[in-house]
């Protein structure tokens, strides 16, 4: 009999996800034992969903034809899934109650060797793989889809993205310069590998300007602030991670004549996903995580901490 | 006794600007025999300063040092002049009444080869090679660096920019899709080489989306109809050619799940310059043009009409 699970399309509709009992040829079953939350599934509870696009797991049953995974496998899995975005959730929430599902069924597409699935290096715990899955891929691709050798990377908040483009952006060899509201949280920022620490009211005290600033953060900045030469060098780079609800509103005299860009910057495609996973477990990136029991209560108490703002940095539900 | 002219420094201030007698080493005095006229022009006018940098004249004298050029040649100039970005007027304006001066000095920098000045490839007109220096250039930088093979180019507007941009993008090999609010002008957009038009009230009739769109008027058009999958596929890219007195309010979460990007393009590389003229020339590029006498008067009649949205499609002042 097949369970079903609720998911969401691309259009963030929710929509019926059934696990069969025969796992179609290309198809595996991961057993997810390590789920990370994300400003996304707080977006998504809207929807009726909830938890599972961040998550790492031990594969369970492999389809007749799958050759990458085995049985006792560890793997995770982002935000892209069956070869097109989705928020397919390993987890559910179904009528608005927290029911944390225990598995996820993945497609392997008809394309070779590829699949949405990603092998979690052995030096990686599987509660620091979580929050890789979706958060790290994001920053990681956002990073070095902009960043040229010798630039100064600006990161914008110190939260779940940020904390984590801080080590990705110092580890990548590039200057990392923190822009924060908190002046209390420099110490952190040093920590996790910022070679300057600059607070945001104070941005015009930058050393020397940036040449990406990545918005790490959940909402836009004052762009006028940051619209300056002396703090975003001329054809320079934004990077934002997230779309807040309100409009960008971005001074267009600056923006031209300093020959600023926009770029946006969605998860990862798969062979960066793995890249990153790869370079995380060389390098030492190393979320800083909050652990929280995989369980409705678990679930509950790591949202209310996440919608407070007080998560440091992110909430891993462990199994 | 060095007569003095006045330019303009890199914030757009009016400076003064003095030819000596003997020129400098490395420095060459320019005869502008055509000079064509820009928005940019009529934007430097409140400063003082018009007309010039969208020229193409004789090599009237030569510094010692100087090795490209000699005597008699063709050349023309952009935006671009010693080093940096400036608006030094070839021509100029002294307390808001216009004095057409016919010379203009270019230094060259101490780096090799590599000029400020342009040589007119054999087969362009000078009266179509006066509006590349600038338009030409500007539009040729931002199709090149934005596009990719097999992509469809969008350009919104057909003016002074738009209908070079329309040229280029096409003979460059791109689907070129024109958008302007003007039904009545298809069949001059076709004649440019554009492989289709859409009415902008009616951008949803595109018959596939735009993978790049230049925005070649002075105004930005409503965001909101253009950040559609349909219309601007995803991963597009916005390439704004003018900066509005208006700020860019660009929807966020289109611009954010779309995976739109926003690319500032300003004139060009010196080096992309010269290969822009070599393209031009080779396949026919051609600005539309109206000219007018090199006096006050021309003047006048020129940027009035420039004014009024009446030049089809840019005005040259030949002498």
């Amino acid at each position: 009999m097949a369970t079903v699970y609720r998911g969401v399309d691309g259009a963030g509709k929710a929509s019926p996800l059934s696990i069969p009992d025969v796992l179609g040829p290309k198809q595996i079953l991961l057993k997810i034992t390590h789920a990370s939350l994300c400003g996304t599934d707080v977006h998504f509870l809207t929807s009726g969903i909830a938890l599972g696009h961040e998550g790492v797991g031990i594969v369970e049953k492999i389809g007749s034809e799958v050759t990458q995974f085995k049985v006792g496998d560890r793997a995770g899995a982002g935000y892209v899934r069956n070869g097109k975005m989705c928020g397919a959730m390993s987890e559910a929430l179904m009528e608005r109650k927290i029911i944390i599902r225990a598995h996820s069924v993945l497609t392997f597409p008809d394309i070779g060797n590829e699949t949405f699935l990603h092998r979690i290096p052995d030096s990686l715990a599987s509660e620091h793989a979580a929050p890789l899955q979706c958060a790290g891929a994001t920053v990681y691709t956002a990073i070095t889809s902009v960043a040229k050798p010798g630039d100064r990377v600006g990161i914008l908040g110190i939260g779940g993205l940020g904390h984590l483009a801080i080590q990705f952006a110092s580890k990548l060899g590039y200057e990392t310069v923190v822009f924060s509201s908190s002046a209390r949280k420099e110490e952190e920022a040093r920590g996790f590998g910022a070679s300057e620490f600059v607070v945001l009211g104070e941005a015009e005290k930058v050393s020397a300007p940036v040449d990406v600033l990545i918005v790490a953060g959940s909402k836009y900045p004052d762009w006028e602030k940051f619209m300056q030469k002396n703090i975003l060098a001329r054809t320079g780079t934004i990077v934002p991670l997230s779309a807040p609800a309100e409009n960008f509103n971005l001074p267009s005299t600056p923006m031209f004549f300093n020959g600023y860009n926009l770029h946006s910057s969605l998860v990862a495609h798969r062979h960066v996903h793995d890249e990153m996973l790869a370079f995380a477990a060389a390098q030492g990136v190393k979320p800083a995580i909050e652990t929280f029991a995989f369980s409705e209560e678990g679930f509950a108490e790591a949202y209310q901490k996440l919608k407070e703002g007080g998560m440091r940095y992110r909430g891993v539900l462990v199994r």
